[in-house]
């Protein structure tokens, strides 16, 4: 069975290179970005400006390959491509959460990004708490490893 | 440009029917299901069952057309399509947060479930509130309606 989506827009950001990226949207709160929707979707942009974030869901198109385990920025050993947020993953499917500054025509100003330059965007949904915020949440094996997010950044190994 | 997914499992729920499901995971809390990883990629699990929440991403199966605005079960008044969770969207990408219970060989277990039975898995992440969890954001047009949400179930209509 084959599932085929289309791009619906264009993400741009200051990341051109896989390397030298923030690992998350919480080690990139300073750096801002675009969200170029096609035009013929404008329409369903209406009443999104009313919510500070949304979740992005993208196109890891530099990803190359699929495999199952991989070593995480934040760790020395394999981990289960599932558990983790790395882009090798059977279907490259990229999902983040960022701030919305504003939404000018087709143009939505973001900033908090960790998106390479160039990806094609799949959909857009609004954050909301209720549905999407599980603050007691247990975090496996990034527990040990959470408090060096903010200051990681990749190295190009994916 | 075409992006072509394969299903890598089949999310299993009580719901067969697209009228009266939970319309969110919060209105489901005690909703159980269970999804089932193609036994290619178990690999991919190790560590998994360190989380105590999951991101499952999966294709909409039952949406059959794309509609820019709609009118939200919580409301009265269309809204774009991106401002809201409803599964009409130019890519009918779904994206839910869960407990995840535990995991026994390709089989996890989990609640909260809003998703309809033999819906095809595309993706699973970790939830990490590091990443995604945002409690003070802003919801739009859903702030009036929020509060209705765990006792509010589908009509069909989409």
């Amino acid at each position: 069975m084959k599932i085929i989506h289309h791009p619906i827009g264009i993400i741009h950001s200051p990341f051109t290179d896989l390397a030298d990226m923030p690992i998350q949207p919480t080690g990139a709160a300073s750096a801002p970005g675009t969200v170029e929707l096609f035009s013929e979707y404008v329409e369903g942009l209406k009443d999104l400006d009313g919510f500070s974030h949304i979740i992005l869901i993208y196109h890891l198109h530099q990803a190359r390959r699929v495999s199952l385990t991989v070593t995480p920025f934040l760790d020395s050993e394999p981990r289960g491509i599932f558990a983790t947020r790395a882009p090798t993953r059977p279907n490259p499917i990229g999902l983040s959460i960022v701030r919305l500054l504003k939404i000018e025509g087709n143009i939505l100003f973001i900033e908090a990004l960790d998106i390479l330059d160039g990806t094609p965007l799949l959909d857009i949904k609004p954050y909301v708490p209720a549905f999407d915020g599980h603050p007691e949440a247990r975090t496996g094996w990034l527990e040990r490893t959470q408090a060096r997010l903010s200051k990681t950044r990749s190295d190009g190994r994916f």
